[in-house]
């Protein structure tokens, strides 16, 4: 299988690499270093990369960022990021690469438990999750050719909590590993709609 | 109580007015012809709203567009109405307006059924909606001064049905006033983060 995957240098992406292992031609895009450079806040960088990229069976996207903040320090202005990244950006690998998806491909997204599980500094980060699973839930029914569409829903992750472990405290974190087998069911299972919680 | 209303002129904000009846002071905030003027697409109209208005009670958002197109007619830029109106401009709604309401007080956001049971075309309005549920389901764990926050996820209305039936086949459509009555219930309830769905 051809797989797109966007994100891939992150910690996510990397364990999607590894899981998905040689059987399949993965093709990572990302902001630098990689296959093929994509910034997802920018819809014409979309279209360049999908143009480069060709069709593929699968897109799957590890990427997106939201600002952290506390609400009352949460402006307008610093809730662009998770507009522009997390929501807007894997929205648009979806509206821009239909065309570019085989029938009976898919579409792979990331949300995250944020939006159930709620933290503090954690508003805008629950917003945009929000959006990704119902927007996929939502344009599920509507995919052409057979083309499926999924989100993963992961908790924090083992391997961030260096990083992340003020913000999620009490929370039990999953490994990196066990997220990626999320992305393996949706790409390589037969669902379309749902989100898998990893958690 | 001292409630602002934002959308007081649709079919919803007619029926919140007359629910609400003499027993409170309705400010009605919409594009025309309301008590004061805003377009809430634009966070510096809503600053100026806040401003004109002063301290108030409850803010209750019965406002926000998404533009309903197939799937695969939906580019970017269509998408754009659903992000600016019905989720960024509801969201930004709170965040410029918490200095603005009173201890104790509440903010009341819309969203709506196409997150839960999707429709043909209704992709955008499902995305905003999710994103409207996921943030006030976090904000409400961060609301200082004892504000609260909730929304409300009407069906489709009996009141509309004349121009949305189309969209919403084989659906049970509810009453106005029956939507009306959970905005009833947030603004002069006790619970916070929850999400009311009329259907």
């Amino acid at each position: 299988m051809r797989i797109l995957l966007i994100g891939a240098s992150g910690t996510i992406g990397n364990a999607i690499v590894k899981e998905f292992g040689t059987d399949h031609e993965i093709i990572r895009a990302g902001r630098n270093g990689a296959d093929v450079e994509v910034d997802f806040t920018s819809p014409e960088s979309i279209k360049k990369m999908y143009e480069a990229v060709g069709k593929v069976d699968a897109v799957v996207s590890a990427a997106g960022r939201a600002q952290f903040a506390p609400l009352e320090e949460l402006t307008p202005e610093l809730n662009e990021t998770g507009i522009m990244s997390k929501l807007k950006g894997q929205v648009n690998l979806v509206l821009l690469g239909i065309p570019f998806v085989n029938d009976g491909g898919s579409f792979t997204l990331t949300s995250g438990v944020m939006m159930d599980d709620p933290i503090l500094k954690g508003a805008s980060a629950a917003m945009a999750n929000g959006g990704i699973q119902s927007f996929v839930r939502a344009s599920s029914i509507e995919m052409p050719r057979g083309i499926r569409i999924n989100n993963v829903s992961p908790n924090v992750l083992i391997e961030s909590m260096d990083k992340y472990a003020e913000f999620f405290q009490g929370f039990k974190p999953v490994a990196a590993a066990d997220a990626a087998l999320a992305y393996k069911k949706s790409v390589l299972g037969a669902q379309t709609g749902q989100t898998y919680k990893v958690y």
